[in-house]
C-alpha cells in the first residue's frame, strides 16, 4: 500500500510537469495536430529558452572557463565506417520479443520477471487463464507467456546518402556524439596543438531507435547531448576518472540540484560497458526511482585504437619529453586514454524542471497558493519582468518598456507583461521560473524609485531604477 | 582571358578559405580519416565557436531583442503527416539524367546549356567524337549528349521509426526548420498569448538528398538554419515583407559584412514558389559569382491553410476587435499571412569567413606580411588574447593566467598563449580573427600596465591592467 501510495505521488508529480510545459510552453507534444509522433517533443517559448540555458552553461562550464577543452561541432551523419569501427553497426541491440496473444513487441530486459517454466495467470479475450512461461518474463502489456524467440534489434537509425537506395548509399544518424571525437582527435589536436591532457567537448541531437521509450522527455528517440573527450596518458586516467565525477556532480549542486535528489553511484563490475575501466553514474531522484542523467566512463584508449585498426591511420599522440620505456630515451608515441563525461542536456532539462518544481499552500496574508519553479537565476527562461502597474498610464508602460531594452543591451532577457492585475502577473512569472519582477508605478515618476520583487521569498524592495540592471546582473553571476 | 583570370583568382580565394578553415581547426571534412563523406563538414575549435557566434547574435536581434517574437525548437523527425500536407513528400524532387557515356548522375537543371538537337564535341574512350543533343544540356562531366530522360529524385532523407521497416514506419530529416512553426503555430500563441503581428524564430539542423553538393559548405546535405515565421493580418503582408527584407538586409552589414559584397534581389515572377506572393533574397558576392544567403518570402496563409486541411484541426486566431466584413460586427476568426526570413547558418558562416579575410603584403617598418581575419568582434572566436612576453617569467606567465580568468568571468571568450615569439603569437591570433592582444611584460610589474594591440591597424596602446575588461568589453558591445 506505501508504496502504491508513493508511486500515485510520483506519478502526480510527473504528470504536473507535463501539464505545466504544456501549458505555459515548455514542452509540446511533436505534431500535435497530426496526433503526435512517438515519443518526439518539440520545445515552445520558455523550454527552448531553458534547454539553450542549460547548453550554455555546460559549455560556459567546460569550454570557455577551461583552458585545457576546446569544442567540437562535427555532422550528424558521418561516414558509415566510422559505426563499423565502433561497434555500434555489429552491436548495439536490443533484445526484442513480440507476446503472440496481444502482439505487442517489447524489450525483452524492460519486462516484468518471472521464473520461466513458471505458471502464470494472465487475462486472454476477456477471461483469466494460465499459462506456462516460456521465458524468464511476461508480457509488459496483457502479462501473457505466449512469447517469441528473443531477437537483435538495432538501435541505429538508417537512411540513404544519394540518388539510389542500394545497400553501399546506406548511412546511419548518429546515435552519440563521442565518436566524432575520436575521429576527428588528431586533427583538433595538432592545429591547435594540444598536449595531452586535454579534451574536446561536442553538444547536439543524437539517435536511437529504442523501442522503450518512457518517462515524457526521458528517454526519447531524438535527444540532444552534451559530451566531452578528455584525451590523458594512460596512467593519469585513474586520477582524472576521479576527478571528473566530481566535478560533474558539482555542475549540477552549483546550478541549483538539491544535493539531496543527486547521489555518484559506481558502476558494478558486471555493468561495465565491455571498453570501460571504472564508470560512475550521476543519479537523480526522479519520481521513479534513482536514475542516470550522467556517465563517467574510463574508455581507456579502446576507441582511439578501434578507429586506428580500421582506418589503417595513426591516431597516436608524439610527447617529445616522456621516456620511452622500450628505448630509455625521451621521445614516445603512445594512444591516449579517455574519460568522458556524457550528459542527456534533455534529461537534465527535465531534471532542472523536477527539482524546481514548487507549490505553496495558501499561507498567512495570502489566500492562494502558488506554483513555483525555483530555477537557479542562469537557467531561468526568462531573467526579469517588467510590470507596469496601470495600463493605462502611458508614462508607466513607456518607462517600462524603456527599462526592457535597457536590460536586453546588457545581454539579460526581459520581459514585458502589462495584460491582468499585479497579482496574476507575479504568478504567471512564478511558474514560468522568472527570479525577478520588477514593477514601475506612481512612485516611480515621483522619485525614481521601482519595486523589485524576488520569486522565491516574495520579498519586495524598493529600489533606484538606474540600479535595476546591476543588482539583477550581480544576481545572476553569484 | 578577362574571366578565366577572375575565375581563377576566385577559386584561389576558396582555396585558401578551405585550406586556412583546415589548419587552424574552422572546418575540417568529416570522417576523413575514413576518406570523408560527400560534402559533410565538422567544425573545429575555433569554427564551432564562429558558428555559436552566428547563431547567437541571430538569436539575440530576432528573439531576445524583440517582443513580438518567441523561439521554439522542434524535432527533426516529425510525423511524416506533416511532410505529406507541406508538400514535400510529393513534389520536393530535383530533375535527375544519367550520362550514358561516363555514367555520371547528374541535376539536369545545373548541366551546361547547350542547343537540343545540335551537333557536339565531346571526348569519348580518349578520341573526340562528335554527337547529336538529345536533351537541352550535356554531361557536365564528359560533355556527352548521349543522356538519359530525366526523372524526379526525391530529396528528403527516408528512415524507419520503431523495429520493422514496413512502410508505415517510415518518417523523414526535416529539409527546412519552418513546418515545425506552422504545426506549432496555435499551441505557442496561445501558451505566449500572443495577437499578430508575431513570430515564432527556430534554428536547427535540416537534411537535403542534394545531388550537386558545392562551394564547400555553402551547399551540403547537412546544413543549419535560422529561420522565422512571422505570422500577421493578410492585409499587412506586403509592409511587412518590406520590413524584414530591409532588416535582414542590415542585420548581415551590422555584423560587419562589407555594403559592396551584399545586394537584395526581388524574385521574378517566374522564380517564385508556388506558394510565394512575393520573395527577396539577400544575395552575396561568393568567389563564384552573386549567389543566396536568406530568403525573405511572403508565404502567405499556404502552410497554415494546408496543415488546416489536412488535420481537421482549425488554425484560424480570432481577432475579438476586427470587423468581420461578413457580418458588420467585432470579432472574426482568419488565417494569418506569413513572412518569412529564411537563413542559413552554415552559408553564412562561409560569408563571413570570405568577407573577412584579408592579405597584407609586407610593407614598411614589417618585413612580413600577414593574414587577417577582420571578424565583428562579436563574432570572433577568441575575443582577446593573453600573451606574456617572455614564457620563462612565472609573474607574468601567472599574471596573464589571472586575467583570462578575469575575462571569462565576465562572459568573454579569452585565449592564453605563451608558445613562440609575440610576432608570431600576433600573427596566429591574426589569423583566427582575435580582435585583441593583450601582452604582459616587464612593465606590467613596476606600474600596472599591459599592452594591448588591434588587430585591424595591429596599432597598440598602454592601457591599466584593470581598464582591460572594461576596454574589451565596450568595443564589442559597440
Amino acid at each position: 500500500m506505501g508504496d502504491k501510495k508513493k508511486n500515485s505521488a510520483e506519478s502526480d508529480l510527473m504528470q504536473k510537469i507535463v501539464g505545466l510545459c504544456k501549458r505555459r510552453g515548455f514542452v509540446f507534444q511533436s505534431s500535435e495536430i497530426y496526433g503526435g509522433l512517438k515519443s518526439a517533443y518539440d520545445y515552445g517559448p520558455l523550454g527552448v529558452e531553458l534547454k539553450r540555458n542549460v547548453m550554455a552553461e555546460w559549455w560556459r562550464s567546460m569550454v570557455h572557463e577551461r583552458e585545457d577543452v576546446v569544442g567540437l561541432d562535427a555532422s550528424i551523419i558521418m561516414s558509415p565506417k566510422v559505426w563499423q569501427a565502433s561497434g555500434h553497426v555489429g552491436g548495439f541491440s536490443d533484445p526484442l520479443v513480440d507476446c503472440k496473444d496481444c502482439k505487442t513487441r517489447f524489450r525483452a530486459d524492460k519486462a516484468p520477471v518471472v521464473e520461466k517454466g513458471a505458471e502464470v495467470k494472465y487475462r486472454a479475450q476477456g477471461k483469466t487463464v494460465t499459462g506456462v512461461a516460456n521465458q524468464p518474463y511476461v508480457c509488459p502489456e496483457c502479462g501473457s507467456p505466449n512469447l517469441s524467440e528473443e531477437r537483435e534489434f538495432n538501435l541505429l537509425f538508417k537512411t540513404n546518402l544519394g540518388p539510389v537506395d542500394t545497400g553501399d548509399s546506406t548511412v546511419y544518424l548518429r546515435p552519440e556524439t563521442a565518436q566524432a571525437m575520436f575521429v576527428n582527435f588528431l586533427n583538433v589536436q595538432s592545429t591547435y596543438r594540444l598536449k595531452p591532457p586535454f579534451g574536446i567537448a561536442q553538444q547536439g541531437k543524437s539517435f536511437r531507435n529504442e523501442i522503450t521509450v518512457e518517462h515524457f522527455i526521458f528517454r526519447s528517440c531524438e535527444f540532444e547531448q552534451m559530451e566531452m573527450e578528455y584525451f590523458c596518458p594512460p596512467e593519469e586516467a585513474p586520477n582524472w576518472l576521479d576527478y571528473w565525477k566530481q566535478e560533474r556532480f558539482d555542475w549540477y549542486v552549483r546550478l541549483g540540484c538539491k544535493k539531496e535528489n543527486l547521489r555518484l553511484r559506481a558502476h558494478e563490475d558486471d555493468e561495465l560497458a565491455h571498453y570501460a575501466d571504472g564508470c560512475y553514474d550521476v543519479e537523480y531522484k526522479y519520481p521513479w526511482g534513482w536514475d542516470e542523467l550522467e556517465g563517467i566512463a574510463n574508455r581507456t584508449n579502446y576507441d582511439l585504437k578501434k578507429h586506428q585498426e580500421a582506418s589503417g591511420k595513426k591516431l597516436t599522440y608524439f610527447d617529445p619529453v616522456k621516456i620511452n620505456p622500450e628505448t630509455g630515451k625521451q621521445g614516445v608515441h603512445y594512444l591516449p586514454y579517455v574519460i568522458e563525461p556524457a550528459a542527456g542536456a534533455t534529461r537534465t532539462v527535465l531534471m532542472f524542471l523536477l527539482d524546481a518544481y514548487d507549490e505553496e499552500p495558501p499561507s498567512e496574508g495570502r489566500k492562494d497558493g502558488r506554483v513555483v519553479l525555483r530555477l537557479h537565476p542562469r537557467l531561468a527562461p526568462i531573467k526579469v519582468a517588467l510590470l507596469p502597474l496601470v495600463k493605462k498610464d502611458e508614462w508607466l508602460t513607456g518607462k517600462a518598456r524603456e527599462i526592457v531594452k535597457d536590460f536586453l543591451r546588457n545581454g539579460i532577457n526581459a520581459f514585458y507583461d502589462e495584460k491582468d492585475a499585479i497579482g496574476r502577473r507575479y504568478a504567471r512569472q512564478d511558474e514560468a521560473g522568472t527570479p525577478f519582477c520588477i514593477t514601475v508605478d506612481g512612485q516611480t515618476k515621483e522619485d525614481g524609485t521601482v519595486t523589485i520583487r524576488y520569486r522565491d521569498d516574495m520579498r519586495q524592495d524598493r529600489i533606484k531604477l538606474e540600479e535595476a540592471v546591476h543588482i539583477v546582473t550581480s544576481k545572476i553571476r553569484e
